[in-house]
């Protein structure tokens, strides 16, 4: 098969050898996979795969047809859509991983768009609801409200009956943002737009101090990126007077039990929501896997609405 | 009726009119009161009484008899012994509360037991349970250990079939703590005795790095005390890393229908374990109410396992 490489802290696309699945696992030819930020961080030697996963292959979810069954496989079929969240190696024409780790892709999702859903999604819905405990007719601050997750969260706070509010700094997508269901502010001054329940914090330590302050009583924070900085000064009496609490968590690093225990929610809880229309994924471009690299630098780039997917095959 | 009065930064016995109960209200005999780390911050002006309660009479727990029911209170008769953490106005003879914040005291419990239970039982079980989520097997860090929370902290900790350590910055105490059933330690390096599920944090922000770091995977810090200092730094990548989350609480806050949640919660969930003996409320030394100013600096000076209560009538 093809596959995107790191090899020195750059992106090639090599001929590698046919993965195979053991017990309980998928073959899986990969269409789609989307391009997340720790891909970026992993291209740049700092957030390896966990152990059991490709650990040169980067791509942290996929979506594609069962190409063959391992031993004792029973959840799909050959040729059944699906689509994952992995732990690496998702950029590639081949993958292999647990079937219980896989979800059928909702009927009438292209390629691109089911590419692009497992990582966003699976992370906001993990923070919004599993962590933060998000209910109907709450107040959310979705930080970074323009990247993957923001969209991501943006959408299934609307659908939950959250009122949500977004920032975003480039203000030409502001608009684009205010449709997926967000009030769209600048990130400077965001913290007088509160007393927000929920804060989704995407850009780190920096935002912290105004988290606390914008936050209701009893309101969560739910931490799961830190691009603008990871040491910040939390200041505890204001935690305890509010009664809040943070939320820190990763996707990546979770074990088979945990992953599978995410993709039977989002089957459930996310999944019927793109079959009646109501959420989307947002596809800004795609590219084929022989241009992963010029990929890369588009996701870098910034300045767009919606996710960057490799169609690998 | 005579009450402990801050006056000018000072504490005095004064005579003070009788206060009347009302709607579902009871008039409450005090007969034991007992001093917390919150009465101290009030002392100094830091920690205000809430609105609708006493805001120059000290003390916020309580037990006694039911000396007068308000009109539609029913929970109770007149002469049924009574506790209950109250939102100030607990260190006098006579005292006025909800109904729905009282709790029957259990039979076989004392005065000065009873007067030191409802403080610190609250607090360390809804931040072991409610907020910790503290689950059974689970590894236990109590901060001082040797504090009317810590010492109600290791006991429900281990009712429950956690493993318990405790810090202890009293070499002398340590026997007393480990009595109590936590593994005692010395406070200093503690960070090296984990990884803990639960650490329980009553020291405040120069604990919280060691905390961090002794934390396991998933791991939770509850914050209910910051008297070392409430500014620190937060390693928010660490945070993640360790799917980790920080609680921060007080219980005076927190309107009629939180406490009245948490005392059912601890009717059930608690009272039944001093029925049968499993724990208890170590009482260090009990002082009359004309005493107060002396109780308080027995209380600041430390080195005690265990309440200082007053004896109020």
């Amino acid at each position: 098969m093809r596959a995107a490489v790191i090899a020195d802290g750059k992106l090639v696309v090599e001929e590698r050898e046919d993965p195979v699945p053991g017990s309980h696992e998928l073959l899986v030819r990969v269409r789609a996979a989307g391009i997340n930020g720790a891909d970026i961080h992993q291209l740049g030697g700092g957030y390896p795969a966990p152990p059991g996963w490709p650990q040169d292959i980067p791509g942290m979810e996929l979506a594609g047809e069962v190409a063959a069954l391992g031993p004792k496989a029973e959840r799909f079929a050959e040729g059944d859509r699906v689509m994952a969240v992995v732990g690496g190696g998702a950029q590639a024409e081949l993958a292999v991983l647990h079937e219980r780790e896989a979800m059928p892709v909702p009927e009438g999702l292209d390629w691109p768009q089911a590419g692009g859903l497992p990582e966003v999604f699976f992370t906001a819905h993990d923070a919004l609801f599993s962590q933060a405990q998000l209910r109907p007719g709450e107040r959310l601050l979705v930080h970074g409200g323009a990247g993957g997750v923001g969209t991501a969260a943006i959408q299934l706070g609307r659908a939950t009956g959250a009122r949500v509010t977004a920032t975003v700094r480039n203000e030409d997508l502001r608009p684009q943002v205010a449709k997926l269901g967000a009030e769209a502010i600048d990130p400077d001054g965001f913290e007088e737009h509160g007393p927000f329940d929920v804060v989704l914090e995407v850009v780190g330590a920096p935002n912290m101090p105004g988290n606390l302050t914008a936050l209701a009583t009893r309101g969560r924070i739910a931490v799961i990126g830190v691009g603008a900085g990871f040491k910040g000064e939390l200041n505890l009496l204001a935690l305890m007077g509010k009664r809040a609490r943070i939320h820190g968590s990763t996707m990546r690093a979770r074990p088979l039990e945990e992953k599978a225990i995410a993709s039977r929610l989002v089957e459930k809880e996310v999944l019927p929501l793109f079959e009646d229309g109501t959420l989307q994924v947002p596809v800004a471009e795609t590219y084929p896997l022989e241009q992963v690299a010029a990929a890369y630098e588009r996701f870098t780039a910034g300045g767009k609405l919606g996710k960057i997917v490799l169609l690998t095959s």
